[in-house]
This record gives C-alpha cells, sequence and structure tokens, in this order.
C-alpha cells in the first residue's frame, strides 16, 4: 500500500501529487487485482454489517476531471457489496427546479440514512469548482461557499455520518488519451461529451480550483485522499485499501438481541412454528 | 430451466404451485450455481447496455411472504450488477408523511428513470395484501385497489417500463425453519421481527389474498411468475434465467454516433488533444 496519509492535501500544491503511483507501490499487476479482490471482499462484509447494525452512515464523495475514473471507480470498488443498502448518486448539471433552490439542497436530500452507504459521483464541490473555473458567480459568493461546505460536512459528522473524499487526480497526458479512446472505440462513445473537450481547455484553472478546495475542505476526521488515477489498477487498490481500513475502525456488528428476550421469544414461538 | 411459462398464475390455486421444484429441475447443486453465475454475469452485461443506452426503464418487483427471501434475491440475483444505474427500494410500514398521502404516490416516486434498472423488495401489491388480510379498509376500497394497481402499471408500460413481477413461493414449512433459523443464529437476529410470528398466524388469508391479486394482476406483457422458493438455489436461478431471458429480447446496445459527427469532432479535438 501507497504510505498512509501521504495523499492528503498539505503544505504542497496539487500538480506536486503524483498521477502514475506506479513507482510508489511495490506490487506487480497481478498482485494488485488479487489484493483489490480481496479488499473488495471485505468491504462487501463490512457493507453487511453497516446494513444489519443500522448505526452508521457512511458517505463516499467521489471527485476529479473528466475521464478521470470516477464511473470505473463504482463499478470496480464496490462490485462485492450489495445494491441493497449501497445507493450511488450522479449529480449531473442541476435541472431547472434544482436550481430554484440553493446549492446543498438536492445533496442534503441524497445523503445517508443509518445502515446505508451511498456514494456521491461527483458532488457538492461542483458548486465550488465550476463557478470558480468559470467565473459565473461574484469571488465573495464562490468564497463563501468554501465555509459553507465546511459548516454543512460538519453537521453531518455530528450527526453521524463518516465522510469519505477522494479526488481521483489524473495527468493531461492521460486525460487526452481516454477522451481519443472514447472518440475511437464505438463501445465507448456514449461516455463522450464534447463538454469534455471545452472544459480540458481550462485545465489549469481547473488545477487550481481543486487545489483551493482541497486543502480548505480537508480536515483530519473528513479527510481528502488524492488518489492517484492514471493506472485504475492502482487507483482501486488505493480507494479500496482506504474504505477498508476506515471501515474496520468502526467496528460494525451484527446487533444481537438479549438472551433473555430470545428466549422468551423462543418459548412463545414454538406453537406458531409447530404447525 | 423449469418449463417457460409454467409458473404463470392461471386457473389452478397458488397452493397447487410447487415451492420446492427441485423435482422439475435437471440441474444437480453445482451446475446450478454455476448456471446462476453465468446467467449474473449476463445480466451485468445486459443492465451496463441498458444504462449506457438509456432508452429502457426496467423495474423488478419482489413479493412474497416474510422470510421468502426478497433479500436474498436482491444479494445473490443482482451480485454483478453496477450500482449506479441499479437502485433497491425496500418499502417499508409507511411513514406519518406517507399515510397522508394516495398508497401508489411513494411508489410512484421510486420508478426507474432512462437507463435504469429498480428492484422493488415489497411494493404497492403490500397496499392490496394487508388490508386483504387484516380487513383494515372496506371490502370495496380493497377491491377498488386492483383495478387501480392495472391501471397504474399499464400507463407505466405504455411509458416505457419493463415490468418484472415475481412472487417467491414458499411452503409453510420452510418458513417455520427460516424464522427458528433467525432466532437461533445470532447472527441472523437481526433480521428476525416480532412481526413475523404474528402475521405467520394469517397464513391461509396470505394465501388467498395473494391467490386474488395475482391472477387478477397478472398480464402477458407484465406477468407474474411463481417463484419456487424453498430452494434459495433454484429461486436464484429461476429469476435470473427469466430476468436474462426477457432482457435480452430489449436487445440494448452501446448507443454509437454517427461515423460523420464522430470525423468532425475528431479533427476538432486533435488540436485540444495534442498537449
Amino acid at each position: 500500500m501507497i504510505k498512509e496519509n501521504k495523499f492528503h492535501p498539505g503544505k504542497k500544491p496539487l500538480h506536486k501529487f503524483p498521477t502514475a503511483g506506479k513507482k510508489l507501490c511495490k506490487l506487480n499487476d497481478k498482485e494488485l487485482e488479487e489484493e483489490t479482490h480481496e479488499l473488495g471482499v471485505r468491504l462487501g462484509e463490512l457493507q453487511e454489517l453497516i446494513y444489519a447494525e443500522s448505526k452508521q452512515k457512511v458517505l463516499i464523495v467521489l471527485q476529479g476531471l473528466d475521464t478521470s475514473g470516477k464511473d470505473g471507480t463504482v463499478k470496480h470498488v464496490f462490485s462485492e457489496t450489495n445494491p441493497q443498502g449501497v445507493r450511488v448518486v450522479s449529480f449531473k448539471q442541476p435541472t431547472d427546479i434544482e436550481k430554484r433552490h440553493d446549492y446543498l439542497w438536492r445533496i442534503h436530500q441524497q445523503t445517508p440514512a443509518l445502515g446505508e452507504m451511498v456514494i456521491f459521483n461527483r458532488s457538492h464541490y461542483e458548486d465550488y469548482i465550476i463557478p470558480a473555473v468559470h467565473k459565473t458567480l461574484p469571488p465573495k459568493k464562490i468564497e463563501r461557499r468554501i465555509k459553507e461546505i465546511n459548516h454543512f460536512e460538519d453537521m453531518l459528522l455530528s450527526e453521524g455520518v463518516t465522510l469519505f473524499k477522494f479526488f481521483l487526480h489524473i495527468s493531461r497526458k492521460e486525460q487526452a488519451q481516454r477522451i481519443q479512446e472514447r472518440l475511437n472505440n464505438p463501445k465507448k462513445h456514449w461516455k463522450f461529451s464534447l463538454s469534455d473537450l471545452n472544459e480540458r481547455q481550462f485545465w489549469d484553472q481547473y488545477q487550481k480550483a481543486y487545489d483551493t478546495i482541497l486543502k480548505a475542505t480537508h480536515h483530519k476526521d473528513r479527510p481528502w485522499d488524492i488518489i492517484p488515477a492514471d493506472d485504475k489498477k492502482i487507483r482501486n487498490y488505493e480507494i479500496s485499501n482506504i474504505l477498508v481500513q476506515r471501515l474496520e475502525k468502526l467496528k460494525p456488528e451484527f446487533p444481537m438481541m438479549d438472551h433473555n428476550v430470545i428466549r422468551k421469544i423462543k418459548s412463545e414461538a414454538a406453537k406458531i412454528l409447530r404447525f
């Protein structure tokens, strides 16, 4: 595993964080896949316990530039979880109705309930990033959202949410290859969007906006993990590993009934279950 | 495979349908598991195509008495699908707010959008079954719901929904064993509910109510399949098989862009993707 806490936002700027990660990881491809599979199985078990226990709320935020692998992460990291208890919410362009509300309105509706594991494929962070990149809001309003997002997340935490935030960090070169692949491979046409090309021209602005927001919303209890995402195997492994390590600490358990209660029920049940 | 169309509600009453199905199936346990796994993989592929294509809406209704295996079906049949694009909705006792609306209000909100596969773990059928069993509504009102449910489902179909309805059919004896197991196995305590014991005492009323509603809401375009559910392997196999067979007929495909459009985009993209 890449050393823990190595990829939290800190003093160095985003572009100093690796996007490849290959050199940092001692496992070869086959070992990576095996380890990721094992982590995936354990993640599935933990998710079942969390669902059964119904005492924890888990929220996993996936952010990253276009083509950074958010969909692939959902597909591969969560392959062993149970669709009952896991909910994926993909935030697209806000609808007309959503636009008439504050930007956290639609987000708040989708936060996890007890026992749930919710994955945000994009999130409220878009509501900072997009205006910051395209200057569609007054600077003060954009700036204020940092504070608002922090307050919102603090509230979620104090109400029992365990929050993961992953930034899928890819290189400019890797993005070009992925967009090209979506154009070249007919089976990937559906993933191509003209806006990916347009937005790519704001690469530097995106890096700057992310650099700011990652630092400003990183907190030890709701950390950002900057995931080297050029290599999909590394990405899946790293995310799986972080999820499993932190979820283990919650020690979810199957809730058991009191011994005496069970005994009483059993004696009453005997007749009903006899025929 | 158990012969197609064998288990649609028809002239014979529910209790004449098998709950075991072992005798009807020529596969042994190992073959069943292998076949079910292969069907599961294909179901995952079909689901990905449906999601990518975004032209179909798929709704899968799971009904059955307590302990009939609705949760297990979700876990095992859909294990190869992608949580992005698949949504499980478990309908519990209606909340106070839900009770203030008509019974289809909360159901309608959860129906699938284009590209989605939605699984209803319990459904609007509870709103017929429960009042019919416990006589909590005037007979005319209960009766009327049959027509309303048919109208509602017809509308969904005409708006592009492919509707599956599975009734998980278990024997009285098997239910007793499953409730006992939930009491005996501490890891299953969380699945035990006192109401399972209470409701079991209305076994005959449940059979009668299901017998009526299954017949009255069975239609060739939105059929009920009565699944022999005493054996979990048979259950998973049968449901997987029916899903795959019918979804294949939809012929979902990756949507492709027009050749000329792609060529034009590529030439424009070249510069953007160069650096």
